[in-house]
């Protein structure tokens, strides 16, 4: 029997990570792949403590349907702390998704036709292109160096580019390269918006785990006219497997997103959204962020300083400031899906940058990250990595 | 600022449900509009005990990502519960979803091209027409009888219609008619969907609130290749405040949700499946569903009967031997959209069953839910239906 699935079915396929993932389920494999927050962090006692006061003093209200929007006291605190960020916002502008994944799901609902023109980072957030392919738009790479996203180079691509719905952008340690954009950039970015009249999808996971200096002010804190969608989450400060996260529009187009969330899932689970509010009026995030950084920024500098004693000569690789991840780009001859099957032999993964590419190349590139491993194995991955690297030299 | 939405958004508006519900806040208001099982049956200290020993023994796992088709022991307990159906399922067909409202869009995502055909019951669900809308299709209805959609009509639509990519069916306790098809129909539909190769999506949240009489098999049941794609749901059986669905269907097809699924939020919340397992594992789910059958029964005699004392001549009404609702045809000349205005100002709700029409008429209709008002409310507020009706004849 053959069905008749849907013209974009043809070119959506199973994400190259979730496959690597399964390679690493082998406990003996030391996996830099995945991008998870180190598990033993997770405040499960607390969590636990919220779950029972929630269902004693809530009880059937968390069992039962509630708002597409989702449920206020949590985006009220949403809106507190969206404070770091640079950005006023308001409750009324926030929906809450199912992780911030959702959230790109829903953009492509909003703003894609087929054939529309995405710009993104070169390289970008797989999953957010995994999102976006599903609404069959062409991805436009603009160039990025250590700074984000090169201004001019995108100013060309517009001018000579139809069609363009949306710039997608990772400014905060993005995944996968571990960059940071300056500040400088990110106004300039609103400022050719404005002047394009083109809506940015401003993706902000990892913000929130800077290991040094202060947070920047996003790029939607410099947006005047409404034209930037934040999404944010809660997967990489507090824990993925409630999936909860939100967005943050102008009221005009925040409507949209839950105008198309009510077709998607009604809602968001009700009991996850008031275990979380409850959470944050018992016990302080902010503290909780302070332990993840500590351990994140240990593993970093780890990681960082074993990559320098040992990779050979021609590898380089960022030196992010916070976040998940670094990205490694190997002597241009050396092709990093090869070397991750050779590196799974030797009981060590990693994600072959070139998935991050949506229009190919830079196979040269690699995704490593340091959230989800301990120290220990963070120094004999690496070495074992050093290693592959150097038999194909 | 003006910006540029996608085509689809031009024609996707608010739920009317959800903008009548809001206006039965009003405690004073006794309101048949939702579709909400009643919040005093679930079973909140059985979840209680089942979310401590999950954080217990889960602890860190509950709270990491997991794999986008679901935890493996829920779906092997579902799959059990399918016997119900007449269903022999296997895990690897199951894809836990967030309520079987995603099961709905993830169906359009995967069928559904602009222009393709959607054939639904006349009338059919208010979520799946908008869950579907999204992806842009037409609607065509087909007529329906106490027995189910009429076959005939099916088929001679079939013959006479191009691109049908998918027959949407809700076979039992059909929402919002109440109505049940009978197993001869089940058969035919199968027979005609093979005879022209299209895919089935049924539709089946209420099937297991059966007040009296079998549970008859699903038309998956009789499906011998593979083209019906099975929807469930734990939110009326358990509660919708977790948002827990399942999709069942042929390897082939499932597969094709599962990488939709992937974009789309990456997974349902892990620690709400390792709850829901947990209690399924703890009690007896089947023996908490005939405590809900037996309040619902309770209250659907007493609509009906009501019903029969109250309503003038001319209005007939649906009687439902299980879910959630019966559904009323009002004189002709009768609009209930009016009707609903001034029965508001009499403290009564309901959804005017035009709605239900995708491509509109039928506004002498209405959906009455019995499921989520006390006995004492339902008398006083179908008296005060009948008034508002008389007030109108």
């Amino acid at each position: 029997m053959n069905l008749n699935f849907s013209k974009r079915m043809d070119r959506i396929k199973a994400s190259e990570i979730r496959e690597i993932l399964k390679l690493t389920e082998n406990p003996e494999v030391i996996s830099f792949a995945g991008g998870l927050p180190a598990p033993e962090l997770f405040p499960v006692e607390k969590i636990k403590q919220a779950s029972i006061e929630v269902l004693d003093e809530l009880g059937t209200k968390a069992l039962q349907y509630s708002t597409t929007e989702g449920y206020l006291p949590l985006r009220e605190k949403i809106v507190k702390r969206m404070d770091k960020f640079g950005i006023e916002a308001d409750a009324e502008n926030i929906l809450i998704t199912s992780g911030s994944q959702q959230g790109l799901d829903l953009t492509g609902k909003v703003f894609l036709d087929p054939g529309d023109v995405v710009l993104c980072e070169s390289p970008s957030y797989l999953g957010a292109l995994g999102a976006f392919k599903q609404y069959q738009p062409t991805f436009v790479e603009v160039p990025t160096d250590d700074s984000g996203m090169i201004m001019k180079d995108l100013e060309e691509i517009i001018k000579t580019t139809d069609r363009i719905k949306v710039i997608y952008v990772v400014p905060d340690f993005q995944n996968p390269s571990g960059r940071t954009w300056t500040v400088e950039r990110r106004k300039k970015l609103i400022e050719i918006a404005n002047k394009y009249n083109l809506p940015i999808v401003e993706d902000n996971p990892y913000g929130e785990l800077r290991f040094e200096g202060e947070i920047p002010p996003s790029v939607k804190s410099f947006d005047t006219e409404g034209r930037v969608v934040f999404l944010g989450t809660f997967s990489k400060t507090f824990c993925p497997g409630f999936r909860l996260g939100w967005t943050f529009a102008d009221k005009a187009v925040i409507n949209k997103y839950i105008l198309v969330k009510q077709g998607v899932d009604l809602q968001t689970s009700t009991i996850s959204q008031m275990q979380l509010n409850r959470f944050l009026e018992k016990y302080d995030l902010d503290e909780h962020i302070k332990k993840i950084i500590d351990v994140y920024r240990r593993r970093r500098n780890l990681m960082l300083k074993t990559m320098e004693e040992e990779f050979p000569a021609g590898v380089d690789f960022t030196k992010p400031e916070g976040g998940l991840f670094t990205w490694v780009t190997l002597p241009e001859h050396i092709n990093a899906r090869e070397l991750a099957k050779l590196a799974i032999e030797k009981k060590v993964a990693f994600v072959p940058g070139g998935s991050f590419f949506p229009n190919g190349g830079n196979e040269n590139t690699m995704r490593i990250n340091y959230s989800n491993m301990d120290e220990e194995r963070i120094v004999v991955g690496i070495k074992r990595l050093a290693e592959t690297i150097k038999e194909m030299l």
